[in-house]
């Protein structure tokens, strides 16, 4: 369907190859390494016992995220947000996204006064960090809930559905989905979609970076977006064995 | 066309009484106080003749902006943000948003190497406030590019296009414009949405927060915010003396 | 009674129009934008059921403020203290200052275990920013505790006395009242005194910037401090409608 | 003269006794062990051989303050101020007011691009650190530039005038010089003044901590702090060796 | 040897199996992922063309090191430094150790004005991270100024010796070399030792957490460390290829 | 012993004169002036009423140490850690040394839930701030659990053992006991020992500053160390009162 190169030789609507690896590390109650293509972040659930203090005692969760990214998972060295004292504003917007995203999976009444908190973690990075941490971090997230279930310490798996997220943008003139580093780079308008197993939308974030895009390019953006969220669906079901067969 | 009334008892496609006030402060070169119904914001464009470590020597400007929140321009009093010595995520969220589509509006490579900062501080809030400044935004940079041209430092005003900005979400089921603070606490979708006179995207930002909405939703959403933001160009111009008669 | 002119023609001992609006923002139980001439401060005061730490179970009140300027607010753009991650010294010298002025206002044991926040923030800035903020924090807090009043929450107003504050300097060799930016900027001597209406002193903060100066000139100074501060009570009072007629 | 009895049995006019010892550590060019009391402060002056930014290039010199408290040298143990990570906004109004008070006892052009750093730490608190901080910082800083003299670099002393500071307020009704810290916590009113040898004022700075004070009791304060400054300057010259004989 | 049994079934005198995967992630210019035993870190090394102020024009090189945990490396979540807004003193203190080794390895004059940055990053954590994170970061810098030579733009890897870390300590009264988590909690005497390949010492570093400890452990210890460095020498050689035959 | 003469004439064996001044400051618990030569530290131990969070309730005590120094006790002046906002590494890792190293003296469980604050400010500098800073802390905090015992509140001192510290090194070739400045600055291995009375040791923290050195040369340093801390102990007891006689 396209006509100009994507610079990997992909179809436009075509995902980069995906992989989820559970039980990556030991510690944490789910621990998944997701890869993008060449972007690789290591997504942890961790539960605590407790809620924050606006919560407590009302019976119910919560479920928070951070990001970061290690100083040399990019082309350049970045410094250490740790040394520098503080968070860039593109790591708050980046991880205030991922926890409203997978607040939305669950239901955060119905797993007790617990905390669960996801730590998303790039390890390197090649466009849509942010889009792979939610993926992957649903499948933590899942893991660690199956865990307490299987401790006795809830009924079920409190999902209320699955969630992903895919970038998609309009590089020279095409709108494509999954962006690498290279198209995010130049393009002229990134998008970030997350949605859920319906095919219902949690968030949209649009940005022109060049050129403002029209509503019909819109329209384009979200159907690249839908498909291949669910097929990165499909695969967070897959690895985590809830596909019949 | 609304059958719930909305808690002002505007139509669902009504914005609420917009209030542009020009040379609001003495000392900025553009000074705007912009209200949206009770959503008060002062906005100030200050040019300073420097640019940023990166762009020094590239002969091009560059447009930053900030913002803020009195301590009791809301319903509650918020700790200061000087005194807790730091930002909020949110604020930074909104501060790169409103950065990012002034920068949308203006040509950088047309005003010289100097900086054009938008101060954004809310006096008032009502719901809305990262829209009306945007939308208040665009007045004041116009009228400090204005005066630089008035100064003979410029040629014209390097505008590309005029943006403006709107709320829009699902309140009680049915999808609204411009939201109010009672609206926005209580809705399950809020999108925001900044527009140029084209009617072309600079920046969608949609969030379910409670119910995951449908591309049908979504579809209504961005008709009511393309027309509010007809609305607000319009009277962007009106003000500025920008309409012929 | 002036030999030099003042650069806005006022009389030595003239005091710059004073504006006192009450009920400038909505949400706060006083909110009062005040005038100096072209300085403009918006002060509220907002009423918070506890009290801090080393208060707490002793059956009192407390009383804090507050201090901040819009960047813009003044000739050149300042940075915004929330974003360098701190407030300067002359905030906190400045805040304290009005802290200790009000709580001086005020019988601390007569409100119950509340706190009153008071906000000055600095929308216009020609000098005297700190008198002002202390003259309008006055009818602010006055205003707050009105509220509270009728809402039957505590039997009256917990008044000891008014307070208002002014700034008097030598400029130019003469003793002269309220200065402005100019005045401010050039001049020797510059004091700020902040008294009761019974003209005794609560805080008298006197700086000798150029040549110091001898007993003679402190009592000039505190002389024309005295007669303004007594016009000021009384505008204080005249617009919270507690002056008879 | 006084009725009441003060703790330490002082005539009301009295200063405690005060010791200076030069050269009290062999790194800086100029330090000083000033006691008034049991208060113990250490004043050092270090000479840097550039200005900060906004004097670079203008052939003149800087003079700046700063202060602290060691966590152990109050009753109780006050928490660190580097540990927490900000000065308090005491600490910062003192080291202003230090850094003023100098500023005015030397000429700033007449020594060249250098920055005298002036650090009082408070080795044991008793009241009066502040007073105490600015009369051995003057002694700190004239062997500093002293030092300066011997080694070629400028010609003389860049003096204009001697400065000290004393402490006064009204305790138990009577007005009384230098009060310690019993007096200190127990008093109305407390006024800090610093004056040069010919008796000028450079800050006067008075609070009423209890009831306001009226002008007669401020004559007074000034009376006595007037006294007790001009013996502090006669013995900051004796230990100079600037006395005739 | 052992009589009591350690945790995992070693001999006192076995190191963990040692694994050193070079090229792990793509954008550095030396990338390692070291695991000893459980404990994984990831040693990035980057080169960037400039050094710190101190040692601008003097034609030399710097090398300094980092060192961060991921929030769920540990048993327990820690709190992300980067949101915390400062690394701890147990962070800064592993920091200038892995540095001060690292800067012992290579001569410092041999690279030109260049700095090489190491960060040591905690994926999982079993003890020992800091040992593991200065044999791991020799591995990466080797390769690190490998790809400068290749580049041509040094001559030769300016290695003065390769250095290597190992942990012992006193278990259950016997000492051991190598300690993993369990040993790492319960132990009386933990000591970091890092030596060069002559079996000489860069850095000792024990400390007695319970029982003070004697000159003969003292000995026993230092045995130990020897023999366990002079192995992880052999394989950090072993996997450059730098080892004949 | 020595060929090289060392910069202050000294035997390699010998310690600088060592002067430990109780009863320094007046309000502290304990409170030493220790000199090690021209270094001076001022040690402050402080009783509080209460322990840390994890502590709480377990009826034990808690230790804890804190280091800084005066900006000009240095050679050149130092910026102060309270302005800059925060300690550095190395202020961080002396004070977790010495709080390791006292929390070994010292029974924790033996003085109920109080902790002990220790403090050591650094006065004037010239080598060996930290190993002065142990030694000094030991007996300021005997006083300070004596006068717990005075009051009745605890039966006895609750005393492990007596600890002290003191450097080693090599300087031009020759191990050296407590290096000065001018030896630390010009040395090849720097290394600071902590030993009990029994000659046990606490910690060990050796750094090659230049050349690694040998199992040999070790053997030196700790034989120099030892025999150093033994008379530093006897000198700790005699000023305490501590040796018969």
């Amino acid at each position: 369907m396209s006509i100009t190169q994507r610079p990997d030789g992909r179809a436009t609507d075509a995902l980069r190859p995906i992989v989820i690896s559970r039980h990556f590390t030991k510690h944490a109650e789910g621990s998944v390494l997701i890869e993008f293509g060449d972007t690789q972040v290591i997504c942890t659930a961790s539960i605590e016992d407790k809620v924050p203090g606006f919560l407590k005692g009302k019976g119910q969760g919560w479920l928070t995220a951070e990001y970061g990214m290690l100083p040399r998972s990019t082309h350049m060295r970045m410094d250490r947000e740790a040394a520098k004292g503080k968070q860039s504003g593109r790591t708050q917007e980046i991880q205030r996204l991922i926890g409203r995203s997978l607040r939305a999976a669950f239901d955060l009444e119905a797993f007790g006064e617990r905390t669960l908190h996801l730590d998303c973690d790039v390890i390197q990075a090649d466009g849509g960090t942010r889009t792979a941490s939610i993926t992957g971090a649903m499948v933590a997230a899942y893991d660690a809930f199956s865990q307490l279930k299987v401790r006795g310490l809830i009924e079920q798996v409190p999902l209320r559905h699955f969630v992903a997220a895919v970038s998609v943008g309009v590089y020279q003139g095409q709108a494509v989905l999954d962006l690498n580093y290279v198209e995010d780079s130049g393009c002229d308008t990134d998008m970030n979609v997350v949605m859920t197993e319906a095919g219902h939308f949690i968030e949209v974030q649009g940005t022109a970076e060049g050129a403002a895009f029209d509503r019909n390019t819109m329209n384009q953006l979200l159907d690249l977006a839908q498909n291949g969220i669910s097929d990165l669906i499909d695969l967070q079901k897959q690895v985590l064995g809830l596909l019949g067969n």
